[in-house]
């Protein structure tokens, strides 16, 4: 029994450190796009590009991990709760991953055009990361408070988002030669605001984890 | 050990049916909220949110019920996979359900602007819709020919929202005044495409269960 037990906390180990490398990989995409856009800098796709490879192959191990420790160990409570989280936060590592392409892609193109305000997108990207990096910070500690503030964080990248939008709408309507490269700012400052959705999805199943109580859709927990 | 098996099986139509009935309400989360615009019938948001709490509750609820059919019966094979996708697919169809909200209220904005062509929003939710089921139906039958007929529909519905994005932003170009509408427009599209990518991935899982074989970042397999 001794033997099992240890069989599974580095199963569960193993698992936390391979999500762990895929939301370090993430935070480098949500990096380097972001770079890539500010700094005019289009051969920084190539190392979006190569993380996003490693990303996937990850989400793919992470699922076969997740799976092979359910069927071994038949985990029960924080453990059980800890895999289901996993394949949760799994999912929600590799979307980012998307996003952060999306927003490399969009940026390439605006590079084309002639530059423009950045707005708010430098803040939203910088609020996303944190919330990101802290939401899996939370996670490898169990961290409840941590992940109930990356949760409060997420209305001002709301915020942000709408701000963003009014300011480029507006200018868009007094200037039509910035159609193009609104729209395109506008796509991005979504990309992120999702990024910033992904990372309270994962401070979510990180207090499910914990304490086991669903605290989504309205049912708040105060840490 | 055929009690024990019945009770699982029990378990696991039950959270066939849980997911049958969360995809449903969010099929028609989607319908009413494109009829909203469609008709000018600001009087549909109230079952718009009425089915976003039913949403809300199921998927919950199938969490519940999916970490309970783990703990309980220790499933292998493809009773594991089913019940691992099932966590997958529940998060999406929440995210469905997230998207059709936001296409709502973008629309009931609308209603207050002067109407405006609409390009092909209606035949994006019509395949979005359609995808969404027929993911679903692919789930209850395990039917993976279906599954990757689902995944193949994406691409049109990606040349759709491209189409849109193209034909609106040369209107806004050309007449100033639609660029608020024409934003509005751009982003429901872009909450449709989102829908089919659920979808898309739904009919992932559902491959992913059947053949215990992962498919996703470029790994396909023919049905």
């Amino acid at each position: 029994m001794a033997t099992m037990k240890r069989h599974i906390d580095e199963d569960l180990q193993g698992l936390r450190e391979a999500l762990l490398t895929m939301g370090a990989l993430c935070e480098e995409m949500i990096h380097l796009a972001v770079k890539l856009l500010l700094e005019n800098d289009a051969t920084l796709m190539t190392k979006v590009q190569a993380s996003e490879d490693r990303v996937n192959k990850l989400h793919i191990e992470i699922d076969e991990r997740c799976l092979r420790t359910l069927a071994l160990h038949q985990p029960a409570a924080i453990d059980l709760r800890f895999v289901a989280a996993a394949i949760k936060i799994n999912s929600d590592l590799e979307r980012i991953g998307d996003q952060a392409v999306n927003i490399a892609e969009t940026s390439l193109y605006l590079l084309k055009q002639p530059p423009m305000r950045l707005g708010d997108i430098p803040r939203m990207a910088e609020l996303a990361s944190q919330m990101l990096k802290d939401a899996l910070d939370a996670f490898t500690r169990g961290d409840v408070a941590l992940a109930n503030d990356v949760i409060r964080r997420d209305d001002e990248e709301d915020r942000l988002k709408s701000q963003t939008f009014n300011t480029l709408v507006a200018l868009m309507q007094s200037d039509s030669s910035t159609i193009q490269r609104g729209m395109d700012h506008i796509l991005i400052s979504r990309n992120l605001e999702r990024i910033a959705d992904h990372a309270t999805n994962v401070a979510e199943d990180v207090v499910f984890m914990v304490l086991g109580k669903d605290i989504r859709h309205g049912g708040g927990v105060e840490a």
